[in-house]
C-alpha cells in the first residue's frame, strides 16, 4: 500500500495527482500487468480523501487505457502497449520517405498492390461515362446499403445471383467494413476469438472496442479446432474474425473440412463468423479450390467481409459486406453512425468497370504478373536465406511470412531497424499478435510493391544481416 | 424481489433465462429506468445459482443495451429507446419512396442539398483534369492526413494560411468526423455535454459509445452558460459537442460572447470542444458575422469539423478535421482504424474544384436561391401557420424548427404520420432530445429539396392537420 502515498500540492485536483502517481507505478511496473488496484474505500482512507476522488482516478486511468473494471471485483492495472515506439517508427517510414526517395527502397512492407499495373484509362472510361448517364445522381447521396445497381452487380457476377442484393452492403474498404461490425455486434468486455497471429488492424479495432480477445493458433487448414472448442465451452463468444484465404500474416488457407467445422460449431455455440476475403483472387497454386465460409453459411452465420482496394484501385476505397438477416439492421446503422453512405460516383463507376468486363481481364492480368515475382520469391528463400529463415509458399497472395531460425538470435525487431537502415523495408511479426512477445521471432516481406531486381537486393541485406 | 423469481427450463442456460426475465420486466416498466438491479450476491442467493451466472447475466444485459455499471455501486437497468419504431418509420419513409412517387411528395425533412443546382460539369471538368495531371496516383492510396494539396489549399482559402495543414485530417464527410473524434476520445462512461435539442447523428454516436450524455439548453446566443457551469464543476468533462452556427435542429448561432466564454470555460475545467461547423456558409442575415469557435481557440481545445456534403455534392463524401496538437496522434490512429484513408480522386476533384474558383462562385449562387425560399417560408409561417406554431428566424441555414403552440394538443408524431399520409415530410423533434419526451411539441421542416409551390403545399397540409 505504500507505494500509493502522495504529498499533494495544492493548486492540482488531487484526482490528477493520485492518477499521474499510479501510472507511474505501472509505467515502471511497481504496478504489473493485470495487478488488482486498492478498492476505492481502501485507497481513498490511506490517502485521506474522498471516495468519489478515488472514483474520478480509476476513471481517468481507465479511460486512459492504464485500467480496466472486473465487474463484482473491482479495478485492474493494465501496462500500455510495449510496441507503441516501434509501431511509430514503422508508421513513419512511409511517411518519412519522399517520392523521390522512394524509389532507392526496397519495400516489402507495403501491402498495395502496384499502382505501374493500374487500369487508369479504363476507369476514367467509365468515370465519364458515369458522369454523363446519371448526371447529378452521381455525385448525391447514395443510400446507405449503396447503389443499387452494383448491389445487383456484384450478387450476379460474384455469387451466382445467389446472395440478395439487400443484403450486401457496400462499405468504404474493408477496415470500415470491420470497424461497422464491431461496433454493430461487439460491445466492451464482449469476448471474441481471433487467429493466433492475425491482421493487426483487425487486432487494433477490436482492442479499441475493449473486447476480450482469444487467440487461437492458425496452423495448415486452418486454426486449431481443439484450442477453438475449449475456449468455445468456456466462454460466451460473440464472433469469430477469420481471413479465410491467404490469411495475414501467415498465407495460410482453410481447408474445406475446416470451414465445414467452425460453421458447425458457430450454430452449436451461437457465434458470428467475421470473414474478411481480401485476397482470394491470387491464386497461383491450381489445387487451391475457391469456397468462402460464406457459400457454406448454413445457419446464417457468416458476416462476409470483400475488400477492393487489395487487389484493385485503393484509392476509390470500396469493399463490400454480405450481412445476416438477424443483425442486418444493426450493421445497417452502424454503417450510418460511421458516414452514412459511401462515395456514390465511386461506386458506379465500379459497377461499370464490372459490367463491361474489365474487372475479370485485370484480373487475370495481374495474376500472371505476380506469380512470376512469386516464385522468384521462392527461389531465392530456398537458395539465398535457406538456413536462415522458415517458411510455407502460400499458393497464392502478396506475402511471405517467414521464421527466423532459432540459432540465430536476432528478433525481428532489430532485423526491422538494421533493414530499414540499408532501405529495405520489412513488417515486424509483433504487430500480429495480442503480446507482441510472441511475434519476435517473425517477419513478413510482400513483394506487390517490388520487382524482379528489387526483391534481389532486398533479399541479399535480409541475407547479411541475419549473418 | 419476487419479480425476479423464475421456473427455470432444463435445456436452456440459467443466465440466459435470468436475463429474458429482466428484460421483460424492463420492457413491461416492472424495473423502471435507472434502477438499480439487485447486487450479485443477493439476487444469486435469492435465485440458487452461482454468481458467476449473474454475473453473465449482468453482461449480457449490458452489451444489449438492458443495464449499465456504475463504478463502486452496481448495476442499474437501462429503458431501451421508445422511439425506435418511429425511427424506423421515419428512416423507412425515405427509403420505400421510389423515384418516381418521390415527385408527388413535399420533403421538409431530407437535409441534403437540392441536386438541381448541383455543378455537375464542372465538376466533371476538374475530375478529368485530375486523372490526366495526376493518372495512377489519383487512384492509390491517399496517405491518412489527406492529400497534401488539399490540406493546404484548405488551410490558404478558408483559414488564411493560419492553421498548418499537418493538423488538417481530411475525413469521409462530417457523420464520420464525429465518429473519428469520439473513438479518439470518448470511452465508455466519460461525461460529455451536447446542446439541447441537438443534431440525432451525433447523439446517436455517443450513445453508441456508451458515453454519459448531458444537456444543456440552447437559447439566443448558446446555450445557458450557468446550466454549463453547474455541470462543469460537478463532473469531469471530457469535450462539449456544439454547432457554431445554424444549430440543428433550433438554427440558432452562437454569439460572440458566449464563445468566447465557453473557450475560457473548456481551459478552465480542461475538456475539448467538437465544433461542428456545417453550414455557416448559407448565411441571408447580414448582421451575423461569422467567427469559429476554432478562430478564438487560445488553448488549443477546439476540434474543428467540416462539412462539404450539407452544401455541396453529398456524393462526393468529404470533409476535414482540424485537430489540436495534443490529441492529433490519437485522433490520426483512430481515422486509420476506421477507413485508413479516404478517397483520393474525390480529394483531388475538390482541391481544384476550390481552386479554379468554382467553390466560391457556387456557394453565392445557392445563397441567393435558398434565401428566397426562406424568406417564402417565412411569409408563410407568418400567415398561415400563425395561431398555431413559434418559430424564429435562423438568418441562415435550411430548416426551421418549430414549436406546436400549447393550446393543440397533438404531438410531433402524430403530425408526423398524419402528413405523411398527406404525402408530406416532416422531422419530428423527438429525434433531437436524450429523452424523447422533451421533443414531443416541436418539429423541423427544412427547405433544401422545395420550391414554392411545394413549400406552399406542405405548409397548408400542416395547417389543416393542426386544426
Amino acid at each position: 500500500m505504500e507505494k500509493y502515498k502522495i504529498c499533494f500540492e495544492e493548486e492540482i485536483p488531487k484526482y490528477i495527482q493520485i492518477a499521474k502517481n499510479i501510472k507511474k507505478l505501472i509505467d515502471n511496473g511497481e504496478v504489473c500487468d493485470g495487478e488488482k488496484l486498492p478498492s476505492i474505500r481502501k485507497l481513498s482512507e490511506f490517502l485521506g480523501v474522498n471516495n468519489d476522488t478515488i472514483v474520478n482516478v480509476y476513471k481517468k486511468l481507465q479511460s486512459e487505457g492504464y485500467a480496466f473494471l472486473k465487474m463484482g471485483s473491482g479495478t485492474y492495472a493494465k501496462k500500455r502497449d510495449i510496441n507503441k515506439r516501434l509501431l511509430r517508427d514503422y508508421s513513419n517510414t512511409f511517411k518519412r520517405i519522399s517520392k523521390e526517395d522512394y524509389d532507392d527502397y526496397v519495400d516489402f512492407a507495403e501491402e498495395n498492390p502496384c499502382a505501374e499495373f493500374f487500369p487508369v484509362d479504363n476507369f476514367k472510361k467509365v468515370i465519364n461515362e458515369v458522369l454523363d448517364r446519371d448526371g447529378v445522381d452521381a455525385l448525391s447521396y447514395e443510400e446507405t446499403l449503396g447503389y443499387e445497381g452494383l448491389r445487383s452487380n456484384i450478387s450476379k457476377y460474384f455469387w451466382n445471383g445467389e446472395i440478395d442484393s439487400e443484403r450486401i452492403l457496400i462499405v468504404s474498404g474493408a477496415q470500415q467494413g470491420i470497424d461497422i461490425i464491431s461496433k454493430a455486434i461487439v460491445n466492451v468486455n464482449d469476448n471474441i476469438i481471433v487467429e493466433k497471429p492475425t491482421y493487426s488492424g483487425a487486432l487494433s479495432i477490436f482492442k479499441w472496442r475493449r473486447a476480450n480477445i482469444f487467440e487461437v493458433d492458425m496452423e495448415c487448414g486452418g486454426i486449431n479446432i481443439d484450442e477453438f472448442e475449449k475456449i468455445l465451452k468456456k466462454n460466451n463468444i460473440k464472433c469469430f474474425y477469420t481471413m479465410s484465404y491467404f490469411q495475414n500474416p501467415t498465407g495460410l488457407s482453410y481447408s474445406y473440412e475446416k470451414k465445414k467445422k467452425i460453421i458447425e460449431l458457430a450454430n452449436k455455440y451461437d457465434f458470428y463468423i467475421i470473414e474478411d476475403d481480401y485476397l482470394s483472387e491470387i491464386r497461383y497454386d491450381e489445387r487451391i479450390d475457391y469456397t468462402s465460409f460464406k457459400a457454406i453459411d448454413e445457419g446464417d452465420r457468416v458476416i462476409y467481409i470483400k475488400s477492393f482496394s487489395k487487389i484493385f484501385l485503393p484509392g476509390i476505397r470500396i469493399g463490400y459486406l454480405v450481412m445476416p438477416s438477424k443483425i442486418k439492421e444493426q450493421i445497417e446503422n452502424s454503417k450510418i453512425n460511421t458516414d452514412i453512405s459511401t462515395s456514390s460516383l465511386m461506386q458506379r463507376a465500379l459497377d461499370l468497370y464490372i459490367k463491361n468486363g474489365y474487372w475479370k481481364k485485370y484480373i487475370n492480368e495481374i495474376n500472371i504478373i505476380y506469380e512470376k515475382r512469386y516464385n522468384f520469391m521462392i527461389n531465392n528463400f530456398s537458395s539465398v536465406l535457406k538456413d536462415k529463415v522458415q517458411f510455407i509458399s502460400p499458393g497464392g497472395g502478396f506475402s511471405f511470412y517467414l521464421k527466423i531460425n532459432d540459432l540465430i538470435k536476432k528478433s525481428c525487431i532489430d532485423l526491422f531497424y538494421e533493414c530499414k537502415r540499408n532501405k529495405v523495408l520489412i513488417t515486424p511479426g509483433v504487430f500480429f499478435y495480442k503480446d507482441a512477445a510472441n511475434g519476435l521471432n517473425y517477419f513478413k516481406v510482400g513483394f506487390s510493391k517490388t520487382n524482379e531486381d528489387k526483391i534481389q537486393r532486398g533479399i541479399d541485406v535480409i541475407n547479411s544481416i541475419l549473418k
